[in-house]
Parts: C-alpha cells; sequence; structure tokens
C-alpha cells in the first residue's frame, strides 16, 4: 500500500484525527453540580466582572483556533471549507503532540474578507489566540493585520511568518557554516506570494541588506506588471537599484537561493553562475524548485527542501507549536517582530557547533526540546517587551 | 469549602474543562506523512469530490457546536460571550460524559441576531449538528428557525426542546402514575418564554388538548399586554375559551401545573385548588416555584423539581447527549417533532413499571442505558420518516 492509500484508509478509521474530552470524571450527582449547575455560575461570575479571567477559569488560556477559508490548501487550491478540514485537524493534532496546545479547526464558509474578519473577531471569545492557514494572498495580509488591529489576542498566519522563522533559523546556521555574514551575502527569493514576502521582511529585519525578489515575471522591479500592494510595498526595500531581469540574471554571483515557488524552477546552470559555497532552500512541494544532489553537483554547499526525505527539511512544525505555547504563556496580544527574531535565534540554537554540518542546519521536527525552547525564546521576548 | 467556592477552586485548577486531543501518535516522520502533509491531501481531494465525504474521514460525523451569545445564562442573565464559557465547556463536557459526542464550544461576541446566524452558517462545515444554549427569546426562535431553513445539518435549541422532551416524559410516567389520559387532563404551564412555549408545543403535538399558559400578568389571552410573536402564536392553540385571570384562576380544578417560572410563584393555597392526584414540575432553579413537601402536604401527589437534591429532577442531560448521538449517527438534517416526541417516550420506558412511583417517574441521569436509548429512538425516528 502506498503513502496514498495509506494515509485515506487511516483517514477513514479515525474518523476525523481529533477528539474532544473532559478533563474531569462526570460520574455523580456532586461531579455535575460542580463542572455544570449549579456550580459553574461562580466562574462565570468572576469572569463576567474582569474578562481576564477566562485565562484563569477557561480553556482560553491554552486554545488556539486554527482558521482557513479553504482557499490555499496545500497544493491543491481553492478547495473550499469542507476539503480543507483534514489538513486543519491534522494542524490540531501537531499543535496537541509538539507543544500540548489545544487547537480546533474552524473551516469558514465564505470567502469574504470583510466576513472573515468578522467571523473570527466574533468566536474569539473562548480562544487565546488564532493561527490562520491555507488562505491565499492577497486577502491573508488584509486579514490578518485587520484581526490583529481589532484583537486583543495574537493572530498569525503560518504560511507566512512561520515558513520565515523557520527559513531564518536555516539561513544562521547556514552562513555560520560557510563563515558568511547577512549583512554582505545577496540573497534572492523566489516566489512573492505570501511566504516569499514574509521571509524577505523577517530577513530585512535580521539585518541581511541584499535581497532580491523573483517572481514567474523575473526580477520584482518598478517595471514588472500586475503588482499587488504587498509586492509593490517590498519595492521600497528591496532591489534597491531597480534592476530587471530573470530569475538566472539575479542569480548571478548570489549566496543564497530561497525557493518557494514551483517545481524545477531553479536549473544547475543558474546554480553553477552563484557564489562559492552557495545556500539552497528550494522548499516548493512535492517538488523542489532543484533536486538537491544536482545542486550540490553544481556547486552549492548547503541544500535544504521541504521535505521530509533529504536533509535540511524546512519545516514549520518545529516553530508554530511552541509560538503558539509561548504567546500564550506570556499572554502575548500580538506575535511581534522581536517574538519571531527570538524564535529563529531559539531554533538555531538547537544545532550545535559539533552537530552543524551541510547536512544538519536544523533540530530535527521530533527533537523534544524544541517546543519548550522556541516558547521560553517567545515569553522572554514578550517580557523584555513588556518592560521597555 | 461550600459548593460554589469547591466550583470555584476546581475551575481555576482545570483552567478549562475540554482538552482537544490526536487521535493518532506523531511519534516519527511517517506518522507525519500520513496524519499531515502530504498524505492528508488525499481525503481533502475526496471531500472537494464530494462534501458528503466529511462524514466520513473528518470528525464533522461525530463533533456538535455549542453556540451561545451569553445573553441568558443560568439565571446570570445577559453576562456575555466570556462569562458564559464555563457554562458552554461544561455542556461540552456532558455531551462527551453521556454520549461520547465531541462538542466544542462557541461563545460569540454579538448578539444581533443576523450575525449570529450568518456566523453560524460560517462555522458550521466541521460540525455534525448546532446545539444552541443560553440564548434569550425570542431571539431564540428566529435564530434556531432560520439557522434550520439554511443548513443542512441540524440545529437544536436545547433551553427549548431538551426542557420539553424531559417534561413530556416524566408526564407520561406521571398520567400513568395516576391513571389519567393526556387528552382529559387540565395543564397549567407558568412561564412563557422559550421553555414555557416549547413545552406546550410538544405537548399539544403529543396529544394534551387542554392547556393553559400564564406568564406574570396572568393567564396568557388575547387581551394580556405586551405579547410577543411566539405568545401571540400559541393563542392558536392554548387557552381556547380565552378566558382572563390570573395564575390561582387557572389552576382551579388543573391536573398539571408546569413551572418555568421563578422561585415560589406557586402557592399551597393554589395546590389545594387543583384535581386530586395534581402533578407538579416545579423547575425554577435554585428555588423551586413551591417546596416539594409543601406542595405534597397541600395536596399534590407527585412533584418533580430541577434541582438533584429533590425526587423526580427535571434534567436535560437526559435528552440532549442521546439525541444528538441518534441524529449524528443517523445523519439527520434536522430535530423533527417526531424525533422529540420519540426521544420523550424513549425516556419514559426506562422507568419500568415496577420501579414507577411518585418519588420514581425519570430515569436517573446517571442511568448508563439513557444515552444508547434516547439515540436508538432518534435513529429510528429519521429512518421511519425517510421511509415515508
Amino acid at each position: 500500500m502506498g503513502l496514498a492509500e495509506e494515509a485515506l484508509e487511516d483517514h477513514r478509521q479515525w474518523q476525523g484525527k481529533l477528539s474532544i474530552e473532559a478533563k474531569m470524571n462526570i460520574a455523580d450527582r456532586h461531579d455535575l453540580a460542580i463542572a455544570y449547575t449549579p456550580g459553574v455560575a461562580e466562574p462565570c461570575k468572576v469572569i463576567a466582572k474582569d474578562a481576564q479571567a477566562a485565562y484563569e477559569y477557561t480553556m482560553k488560556g491554552n486554545t488556539v483556533a486554527v482558521v482557513s477559508d479553504g482557499s490555499a490548501v496545500l497544493g491543491l487550491g481553492n478547495i473550499g471549507a469542507a476539503a480543507a478540514i483534514p489538513v486543519m485537524e491534522g494542524k490540531c493534532a501537531l499543535f496537541k503532540a509538539f507543544a500540548g496546545v489545544n487547537a480546533f479547526p474552524i473551516c469558514l464558509d465564505t470567502q469574504d474578507v470583510d466576513e472573515i474578519v468578522k467571523a473570527c473577531v466574533q468566536i474569539a471569545p473562548i480562544f487565546g489566540g488564532i493561527n490562520l492557514e491555507d488562505i491565499s494572498a492577497p486577502r491573508c495580509f488584509e486579514i490578518e493585520k485587520r484581526l490583529n488591529d481589532i484583537l486583543d489576542i495574537p493572530v498569525f498566519h503560518d504560511d507566512q511568518h512561520g515558513t520565515a522563522i523557520v527559513v531564518l533559523s536555516g539561513l544562521i546556521n547556514a552562513l555560520k557554516l560557510v563563515g558568511k555574514n547577512e549583512k554582505d551575502v545577496k540573497v534572492v527569493i523566489n516566489g512573492a506570494g505570501a511566504a516569499g514576502i514574509a521571509i524577505t521582511k523577517l530577513l530585512l529585519l535580521y539585518g541581511f541588506a541584499n535581497i532580491t525578489m523573483c517572481d514567474i515575471a523575473g526580477i520584482l522591479s518598478s517595471k514588472t506588471e500586475v503588482i499587488n500592494d504587498a509586492q509593490k510595498e517590498m519595492l521600497s526595500y528591496v532591489n534597491l537599484d531597480d534592476v530587471s531581469g530573470t530569475l538566472a540574471d539575479a542569480l548571478v554571483g548570489a549566496d543564497v537561493f530561497v525557493g518557494v515557488s514551483g517545481p524545477n524552477a531553479l536549473s544547475a546552470a543558474m546554480v553553477h553562475t552563484m557564489a562559492d559555497d552557495a545556500i539552497i532552500f528550494a522548499m516548493a512541494n512535492p517538488v523542489p524548485e532543484i533536486d538537491p544532489a544536482e545542486a550540490k553537483a553544481a556547486g552549492a554547499r548547503v541544500v535544504g527542501t521541504g521535505r521530509s526525505d533529504f536533509p535540511n527539511q524546512v519545516n514549520n512544525v518545529i516553530a508554530f507549536p511552541g509560538i503558539f505555547k509561548g504567546a500564550l504563556e506570556s499572554r502575548a496580544e500580538r506575535i511581534t517582530d522581536a517574538m519571531k527574531l527570538s524564535a529563529a535565534r531559539a531554533l538555531a540554537s538547537l544545532v550545535s557547533d559539533d552537530e552543524l554540518s551541510e547536512e544538519f542546519i536544523m533540530p530535527d521536527p521530533f527533537d523534544p526540546r524544541i517546543a519548550e525552547c522556541v516558547a521560553k525564546a517567545v515569553s522572554d521576548s514578550v517580557m523584555s517587551e513588556r518592560a521597555d
């Protein structure tokens, strides 16, 4: 049985990957009187006086909504809310398995930005955070921004920021390995969608100074047609010389290639033109921008992909569980840039100098230290921002 | 430590009464590839082709939303969404404890009917049913009706129909005990809110022929002032002689009193004027319409209350878990009148003729047969309606 058949069969047997359990026994009238009426009125009265008490007396403090409208699910595209359920259930299962965080899938039967924002605001009371998932660009930018403006709980679009954090953590270690500095390297990001833009922004924040973004039409410049607002904004920060050209042009002499684009977008010939000790993150799934062996043969020194069957998997699962765990524990109202940078540094720190190699620049997803380490970094960052 | 202190302390320790668990181990890369990417794409593709497949491959088939806007929570009134969380978590815990049904609390930060309807429709894809809870009248009527019109999953306002089903089940047995017939008895319902109206409707459906409704202003009649649409509609079915008067007037010669009103609304003097073998359900909580001992002394033969410390507790927990279990198992699109009547008859049948007594007219909430018995009755009713 192949993986696809096995996955389908397992899903049929599970009939849902999540179970909602009562934490207490309800075996007699006394249990009922404590967990339900009349005893339950007591925490209600406390919260009615002070809404913050919901963090002490309810599941809010450890529960996240995983919200999708099904508009950009995996590589499957706009398959809608119902078809997105298995992915969102899976994401929730990862939240619990990797960080002990309760997560519930909210698959919204609307793709209207205003309605998604309103629905999220209305269901927010029981949630300590919202993880937006598989929502297409550029709608995802506006939804996340508006929700963060309205709500006092963190709203985090994992496809953007989770990916950006993991890429940055990998680059920190890869640069250490090859002995280069973020201020000096030339970086090319291929794919100017939600993930590409978030990666670029986080790298700039970290201190990368020379980034060029490319999309299907080549280098993103003032001459690029059909450019959305989010991409337009990026032109203030990248390609400051406003160069035009193809991806191949951009890559000449580049130190780093980050692909969030499509299968085989990067050729061996292009890799040949890159600088010595080139670093390549070819994250298109399931077929990467370039086969890792081919990239190595063409001169690349460090290669990461989105796949678990090659070394250096760039996998969001090492970031989002710990990030939300830390945000919930510190009752953060936002996931700030400082928290993202802290999370990336924490992830990078989990690979010791002894372990660091071309084949090992980021921790294994099943390294049991990850969630706690990321959570602590995030939480410390919240405390430090509060103290300022 | 009193019950209130104990409940508050327990809620503080629980920090939420629900836990969301992954059903499978996620311990290695293979597990991840099956439960999440890339394997999860397979059930997504199946559901994208046929939305009904969500019942087979996701939690939808065994998951209910417990939705409240916090407008009428217990006896606490309009305390809002956040303060309602402990009650909704408790309700969800009961769904799991009594019927194995997953239930998740949705506490909506809006009390606008249109917005509540829209939010419920938008979050519906992952749910196999919606249990509306603690939403004030008359808004609850419109919300339930509109949702049942729009959605293809059952929407059930437990405060109305759950209560009505349990009251009917108790009356079936109480009438059997006193040897009276539903067609002949005179019934007085005190409290013309959501529960009172739902009880009246279900009793009429069952075959009760003579029902008078009362509210604070006395007997509901064409002369009653400030009457809402739902109450107006009831005048076509109750008090057909259009009598005016007080609750005391209505009770002269009555066989049954059903109180969903307030503390001490029923006096011993009124009970004295009722027919022989009077049946009294005094369900106001925590202080009933009349103390059971006082009612007995005044001549009542069967007395039920909403409290667990008196005999004959009228408790919704014997109805809603099994009703949803049955509705989910049979993939019902509505909770129809036939299903409600079947559930009430099933509950009544759980008290054998040998057991039936003045102190035992309905099953103990912890009777382990209840949920399965109610579920089967509901499911059979669905099948029989489908066959028609």
